[in-house]
């Protein structure tokens, strides 16, 4: 837990290769960059042992950077079942692990992502990343899905932000 | 871990609402039944929170069995994109929790799993429960979730048992 008004956000970008993780602070309006990257699993071990590797890797992340909020992408997917099935695994331990932390565990699709972090729904991969580093000053992205999971912390925070306004208006009258 | 020569499995059929699991005992070519039921998840609450359920229902069940081997069914899905992502969940969760507690975990096709047990690929659920209580006398099974775990744990029994025979005449040769 942080101080009064400020809390930590990790944002998650499922995949079962690579799942992209983003650290980010909230205070008031005022967002900073804490940390980024992406957890992997060999492709070479079997399915249950990649899920293994994805729980380990974002089980150390949230033990070491401590959020007391999670948000994960909900990916949009137009594949076949097969890679359906097996982004549905990811996502799984991309939900699982931090609710077993005890955070709260929030999903936004990703056309509501680029659309909080760039202001139009369908914006390229780009212009994400571009947006990130006007919103997070000083950031250096470690990869697409690190930088992709800071979006959805990003969205994240201002959902929350408005959210917690409206709880405090609420109290008020 | 059991006598030199009977070892224990737990079969899963993964599902987000009701996760089937059972457990039965190998000694040669015998099978003998342990035990079995599902694991429910409240439909309810949040994906996480039900994923926390599965995965906490099934770390219990390994615990209080203390199985060698874990086999799950990669049940066939032909919906739409939405249930295969939630039981792609449910089935990576089930991949996991066995995994995690260092049991090695074999997979197999629901349409392996019925030819194991009744003989033909495209048996009906009826005659997967009809066959499950001929190979494994007095079992009382507690639901048709739980009928087909069973069903998976023998799949396994099956093919490990040929494999051990394949192993042990390659040893001696």
């Amino acid at each position: 837990m942080m101080g009064a008004g400020t809390f930590r956000l990790v944002g998650l970008d499922p995949g079962l290769r690579h799942t992209g993780w983003g650290i980010i602070d909230v205070s008031g309006n005022r967002l900073s960059h804490v940390a980024n990257g992406a957890v992997h699993s060999d492709s070479d071990l079997s399915l249950a042992e990649r899920l293994v590797q994805l729980h380990d890797g974002l089980t150390a992340v949230i033990e070491r950077w401590q959020p007391d909020e999670a948000a994960v992408e909900e990916v949009f997917v137009n594949k076949n079942p097969a890679s359906t099935l097996k982004l549905g695994m990811a996502r799984g331990v991309a939900l699982l692990v931090p609710a077993r932390a005890g955070l709260p565990v929030a999903e936004y699709p990703t056309n509501l992502v680029k659309k909080s972090v760039v202001g139009a729904g369908h914006a390229d991969k780009n212009q994400v990343q571009i947006m990130v580093g006007m919103l997070l000053p000083g950031v250096e992205m470690k990869s697409a899905d690190a930088a992709d999971a800071l979006a959805v912390a990003i969205c994240h925070a201002h959902h929350a932000a408005t959210r917690r306004v409206v709880t405090l208006q609420r109290s008020v009258t």
